[in-house]
């Protein structure tokens, strides 16, 4: 089915070896437990806390729930397709393994310029890392069904990279808060996937249109997905915050912001469609879009009543990104965007950055308290809130910046015929890089059931 | 397929912007953070406490996984119905988003009335809440594939309320033990829908009887939920107990009681059956009436040996019910339970508070030693530990008449033409509320895959 | 569909009241509350620490983590057969909750021996018993869709309690460490599951050929167990560490051996097959050899680096045994394994055990500081690091006797004409044990749905 350019029999071997043996040596080299994990092993003196101080009871459950979202949440949000579960899921997770790896060395890396010394890791690491992660796995949202796997590698490489920067330059350098990535992970992931996949135009793609859709049963598997993110964005949202009550509220807030969401995506889902039917696009990812815009403001006194309205506004824009801007996008600008990333956490994350940096006018005594230094470290006499808030804006239109450029040259990167990239016809199905073998007619979209012999 | 007046283009649209919009406003002008979730902030001084005393790294994890049992569990147990699973997830989706939120009110301003001030929102909260939710989520289940979105979320308006009255009166009033709701959530849930079921009574459901069944695939969806509930319930029940030796026992009573209940259902199903085959509708229900029937006295002290014989007795009970009482229920007294939540929720439930009530009997400094004020704080030599039986054995009357009473006239309220709701032949019936564009004739059964394009 | 032969309208129920009656009148018996569970009540005087210090909020997160590997982890990895779906996540789910129960009372018994007394419960007992169960599930994998469910429990029955003393002969008499259990766990369950298939051996099991195999939506649904027993395996291995840095370590190395074991999986997987696809069977189980392969060293000071390569090639030999070894055990030594278990669990058990040896030859103060007691308590100048490598060889030899001496004499065992075992053509075949009511000819492979009508 698969013409010999697609096949991935030396491509996906050499390009999987060697990454992984330079991140092993890079590892060896460069990398230590952090003071929390080697305890007295590293010979570190600071073990007299005792052990439910251990950072690991304060962030692992956290990092666990951010982990199922990756994993899972990102997995199966995008089996919706038809003949692209295999790829869908198990591309994810081959992207996602790779990019954590690669995401430790490259953030710590940058930390230790602050810092000096080796790069340590932990469970901070291991969240910080599963971010950056979400990151690329946004991106691979927008070129989903019409990418190979090395060139997935390939994108993570550059993205993985970039992205560590705008975050070193937003947070290190800028001071921007930024706990739930609104501007770090989602509209940096969302606009960089987005020109990659404008760079990657496929003119006629409409040669496997049939296949860019789901079936009943695909999109029960999508709920799976759906479900697991939003329930643990509380969870993404507050994991690297500050212990105790910034970290409660962080998770609060963004449950509320949910919540609100969910009822405007099904109010706008059923308004827009003349029989007033909802579209399950709209349910699985809109609904979403109330934890990408409350990223930055999580954390900070927005409330539940300021959650709310954000979130309610985030499912709006989406289902409405869904309905007008996506097929826009598409005829007029070349830009594909298979999964929608544009509606679930391009506009929905520049949102979010907005609200965060409104929310920062705020930052004042009156409304935090003592407890102003712990979330806005910089904010002094000096320094006022408004200086946050335009430290804020700012880092939105650097995200944005390194996010466009980036994409286009990557996607430039990408295009070379080097990666076994699937032909027009061949995007969205399964069978170009997974082995199925069919016990109905190939192609035959009336039935979804392949049979499969195993090899053991 | 549906004819205009199951329409949901204005209804639904009105229905979610309007309550939410309401929700908004109380939010704004009721809600304030807890104190462990402002901080200094809050400008309280009850801060000297240590990072790891907040309430948010007790309850949390807890949180998560009745988070998960809501969303996933009651979700995916409904989606074993073949042209139903859209909405069953979905709607699942849309009721629980909503009634969380609800219920954080209601029940908030319920506790206003002890302590006065504004309604406080913390992890405690946002458990309590989701507590709540599924009680209407046990309700959605009697009703499931015969009404419209609406229609169950006027339902939950309602059932918000009087669950939280009923909670209150027996919480805050009785002073009863419940911590895992087998009074307040299941007896309440399942008799308040069984009412509602009743009086919505359809006399021609036997049109789409056809559609009221599973399939392969989807028997194995509703596996999900049936895990995730067995799975998390030890967390279900020990989620709100206090903190320590308390929240360890409730949790590892109900692990024992479902381990027992597992055995007990499947030696039930094969005995009913006459060629002793097991029962999928079997296994994914009362498998998880251990933890139903744990709920009031899995914090007591009844001992591994006790929580075992109460969870087989309720596995038992659960598939003797599917198997004679349900279809007594259907031919005699007309009440359409659509997914047995008499079998899970309802005589569990009250064998739940039977035991509960026993089991207070021993509520003895013998028994607990000095724990006896944490689990029964109002026992001393005026309050005996029968006297707190008695409050156990009134509660489950309270709860009863209020579900029965409450039930009936809601349904009335729901009977009203103005909901949508579906035709006889409409039911179980994805097409009438969800964009499903079929590839294959309609109403075909051989067929489960529709081919469903995407509309961005 | 299936003869009286295998009809489990007595034997199942029989079986499963039986075991029950008997587990809880040994819990009677036998069993009481850990401190940390019955607080004041259980009379003991250690109830000065505080409530964060209970076991509880240590371990729970684990736990919980760890029954979701046991039972959606191993429940759903099975379920890529196209027609034992039920089967695989049903059985797993029975033999799970039988075998956690029985394996509470075994493994607490053989405790008693050194400590005296009652047994006693908690979230360590539950831990524990979660691990002697997954032993169990892995050779189910070994013997599944050839065995009914009553053979099952005997097998559950006999390998609770061989499991149970080889764990007991490791940890308690030869101070092993083995905290992950490649040994205990891993070896132990695939090998006893291999000599039990073996002794079982089906020459005809070609008549069922058609049905060991998985379509198109049975591998979707077996990623689901993959990635959770992915996600959660560093939960796995660090449930049972000590407290504080040592679980962190344990958590972390095992995330990067199973991120570098991921890459590993996809290259060979690609570069085994002649068109350079991927294999479903590969990703699904090879992933996970990763996690195997550091249960014994995981908790030691392997550093990230050391765990990448065990990780790494983990996953190469996982995936050249499906590819070459599976079909010489099945061809040559009669062994039909179904589910790979000896790729997953038995080599990379192996290999654990062999990377535990040797990592515990660095076992000094130089390695480990002060930590070095915590990690291997029986270390000193008269035991030195060589001789503890030492007994982690004796170790992985005993376990393999046992387990292989076991295999073959329960395999025997459950040969008797006694237990409704289907015959060679009913094998992989849900409708033998359950209800599924076909609305297409029996055997068609082509459709997978089937209607079943609810029975209530």
């Amino acid at each position: 089915m698969a013409g010999a350019s697609t096949s991935m029999r030396l491509r996906l071997p050499i390009a999987c070896i060697a990454l992984e043996v330079i991140l092993i040596i890079l590892f060896g080299v460069a990398v230590e437990y952090d003071h929390d994990v080697s305890g007295e092993a590293g010979h570190k003196t600071n073990t007299t806390h005792h052990d439910y101080e251990n950072e690991f009871y304060y962030r692992y459950p956290s990092f666990q729930d951010v982990h199922v979202m990756i994993f899972i949440g990102f997995g199966f949000l995008m089996t919706f397709l038809q003949r692209y579960g295999f790829s869908s899921v198990g591309f994810n997770f081959l992207i996602a393994a790779f990019s954590l790896q690669l995401a430790t060395l490259v953030q710590g890396f940058l930390h230790t310029i602050m810092t000096g010394g080796k790069i340590h890791v932990g469970v901070e690491s291991m969240i910080n890392a599963d971010f950056c992660t979400g990151s690329v796995l946004i991106s691979f949202g927008a070129v989903l069904g019409k990418t190979s796997p090395v060139q997935m590698l390939t994108m993570a490489v550059f993205e993985v990279i970039l992205f560590s920067v705008n975050e070193f330059i937003l947070l290190s350098l800028l001071n921007a808060k930024d706990a739930g990535g609104s501007m770090t992970i989602h509209t940096f992931g969302a606009y960089f996937g987005l020109m990659v996949t404008r760079v990657l135009y496929r003119p006629n793609l409409d040669k496997s249109n049939k296949k860019n859709s789901s079936v009943y049963h695909s999109d029960i598997f999508a709920m799976i997905g759906t479900l697991y993110l939003w329930m643990f964005w509380p969870s993404f949202n507050s994991a690297i915050t500050l212990h105790g009550d910034i970290q409660h509220r962080t998770a609060l807030n963004t449950y509320y912001s949910l919540a609100a969401c969910t009822l405007s995506t099904y109010a706008f889902s059923a308004l827009l469609n003349h029989e007033g039917k909802l579209d399950m696009v709209h349910i699985q990812n809109a609904a979403l879009a109330g934890g990408v815009a409350l990223g930055t403001a999580a954390e900070m006194m927005i409330t539940p009543f300021g959650s709310m309205i954000v979130g309610f506004l985030a499912g709006a824009i989406s289902v409405l990104g869904y309905r007008f801007i996506t097929p826009f996008l598409e005829s007029k600008l070349k830009i594909q965007d298979t999964c929608g990333v544009h509606n679930l956490h391009g506009m929905p994350g520049i949102l979010g950055a907005i609200v965060g940096a409104i929310t920062s006018l705020a930052a004042t005594k009156e409304h935090y308290g003592n407890g102003l230094t712990a979330v806005f470290p910089k904010i002094t006499s000096d320094f006022p809130a408004s200086a946050q808030a335009g430290m804020q804006a700012i880092s939105l239109v650097v995200t944005l910046g390194i996010a466009l450029i980036g994409g286009i040259i990557v996607g430039f990167i990408l295009k070379l015929p080097i990666y076994g990239a699937p032909s027009d016809s061949q995007c969205f199905e399964d069978g170009v890089y997974w082995e199925v073998y069919l016990n109905t007619p190939a192609l035959n979209l009336k039935s979804n059931f392949f049979f499969i012999p195993r090899s053991n």
